[in-house]
């Protein structure tokens, strides 16, 4: 008998199939169409409704029994004392090496809160931060903290662009992924004090190609893989550019109707422009990764449909697949040799 | 004879006509189209170029001199020293009652530079901000502070909602306009220290109903008629919310090429989507105010062309028919009664 650990890959990933608008159909939609691609899923939620809507559909997954569900309407820190919420559990058989990851479409904070509590922080990492998937002009860009740290220090900065480095790397297959700070100009004197402070210290971290500062404007224009920010700044901007997508298609369908000539030719353009439609949705990756905590955590939107939920749960099987973890904590602990590095060369100079 | 100052209606708006990319042609284009339309405008730059330009247009409008213009590349603290320069000049004749507001399409921080030096800050006022109009799906936002100050105290952030407010109810014809406070939740316990303490401080701000926190999203949906900020998330919102829209337009314009059905329809619907276009063109209100300066200051986009500049000096003109300064400084020093009255009320307690 071994008590060795199975390899991730031989895990299923641990669905929260309660949290969310529309669960547990679009849950167990989702995760049917992700198990016809070969990917191995575990249901956690009500095992009573899940076998029911699971029979509905003439499909079968595993089932782990949890009788809570954290609403949209409770607070995060109930993650504390509801040990049998969907989401605790499903958190819980990631910590126990019975599920590689866990995907939660449901209540963010409480995802969040859950991770940390129950998962704890890789070494190295003083916080986890979200990493959001923005669509641009010519690709995706990873935008990093997305809202995890409303407040931040310049050095989780620094630990944040390692994060979106080893992430650009694996999933947007480049080498050397460039990094941009956010920023109110491109000169590097310009800024609030955090981001003035995290340019310093990003113009010398290992593994980061930086960049510099960048602008808002920058984001959709796609000038850098990754952008770092707080995750006051980043939430703002993502909720900000999904928002203003949605507001300009909204626009355009009402155009499209405004006259006879307008709806003919808005017949003809309908494929064109649905394509467009189609590549901003941010429901393409699914979910968005809790970066910096120790195993594969998963937040999705609360609306997550089960197209939504099949790409998160492929998000998270390519993730897993690419080692990010493993890589992050190496990308972290380099920041801490240079600097003891930097340190040595100090005092020996001194 | 009498020394009392002629009414700020009675003057002339100066132009700084030097600074900006396609000036003076287009400070010269946008100020003859807006005195055409009964504005009176006073041109500040190169006498002999600001002639010749008049002249091949053959246009006429005074002219004050200024030799020396500060370029994109200069430094905003150049207008500490370069007194001739055409902004500072045109700053001057405001603080000397010569003229009724600056309007300059240059460099944005000499302008506020210039402002600061020249003419001071209102009583009460901290700190001055740049005012943005956000097109929205329905209408307008005045987004504040979209630029000036990076770091900010929740006081200023206060201030900037009194001036908001004013602003909107001159603007948007709203007797009661809506304040949001940008946050990353609605709900009240939801956001970065600074958010936190501006937003105790809102809920009790005389002349400003405070609608509580707005996220990113709420800017283009129009939520509310004025969102506040701190100038760094303010500025990185404004080149977002602009960028995108480039963005997203640059890909429907490629959409309606991508095939012969597309290009088709691209015939007939583009009159409807160039309507939205143009409402959602940051030009429309050509310069943006720097509410808090004790004078009128106008900065506009250096990209600007002549119809921006014609827009900023009708902005000019509502900006000083709506006496929004003097209503700014009432504005602000009611925060300072209720303040008082609140501690008197308090010892009185005590």
């Amino acid at each position: 008998m071994s008590d060795a650990p199975r390899p991730l890959a031989d895990l299923p990933i641990a669905l929260d199939a309660m949290g969310g608008d529309r669960m547990p159909d679009a849950a167990v939609d989702g995760a049917l169409q992700a198990a016809a691609a070969g990917l191995s899923v575990l249901l956690v939620g009500d095992r009573e409704r899940l076998e029911a809507t699971l029979r509905a559909r003439g499909g079968d997954l595993p089932i782990e029994h949890a009788p809570d569900v954290i609403g949209m309407d409770d607070h995060a820190s109930d993650v504390r004392r509801r040990k049998e919420a969907s989401v605790v559990v499903a958190t819980r058989l990631v910590k126990e090496g019975r599920a590689s990851a866990v995907v939660s479409m449901g209540h963010s904070g409480a995802t969040m809160a859950s991770a940390l509590l129950v998962l704890g922080r890789l070494p190295g990492v003083d916080r986890p931060a979200i990493l959001a998937n923005i669509p641009t002009k010519t690709g995706y860009c990873a935008l990093i903290d997305a809202g995890a740290n409303a407040d931040c220090r310049p050095a989780w900065l620094q630990q944040f662009a390692v994060m979106g480095s080893v992430y650009a790397r694996a999933f947007y297959d480049r080498a050397e992924p460039s990094v941009g700070l956010m920023s109110i100009g491109e000169e590097e004197g310009k800024g609030n004090e955090l981001a003035l402070a995290a340019h310093t210290l990003l113009k010398s971290t290992p593994g980061v190609r930086f960049h510099g500062n960048v602008e808002g404007r920058d984001l959709l224009a796609g000038t850098t893989d990754v952008v770092v920010t707080d995750g006051f700044t980043g939430n703002v901007m993502l909720k900000l550019a999904e928002g203003e997508a949605k507001v300009i298609f909204g626009l355009v369908r009402d155009a499209l109707r405004s006259s006879w000539r307008a709806k003919i030719g808005g017949l003809l353009v309908k494929p064109a422009l649905r394509s467009i439609a189609d590549r901003l949705d941010p429901g393409t990756y699914g979910a968005q990764p809790l970066l910096g905590v120790a195993g594969y955590a998963f937040i999705g939107h609360g609306s997550a449909d089960a197209r939504a939920v099949r790409n998160a749960i492929q998000t998270a099987g390519r993730m897993i697949d690419a080692g990010v973890l493993d890589r992050i904590t190496a990308g972290v602990a380099a920041i801490g040799e240079a600097e003891a590095a930097a340190q040595g060369a100090a005092d020996g100079a001194a």
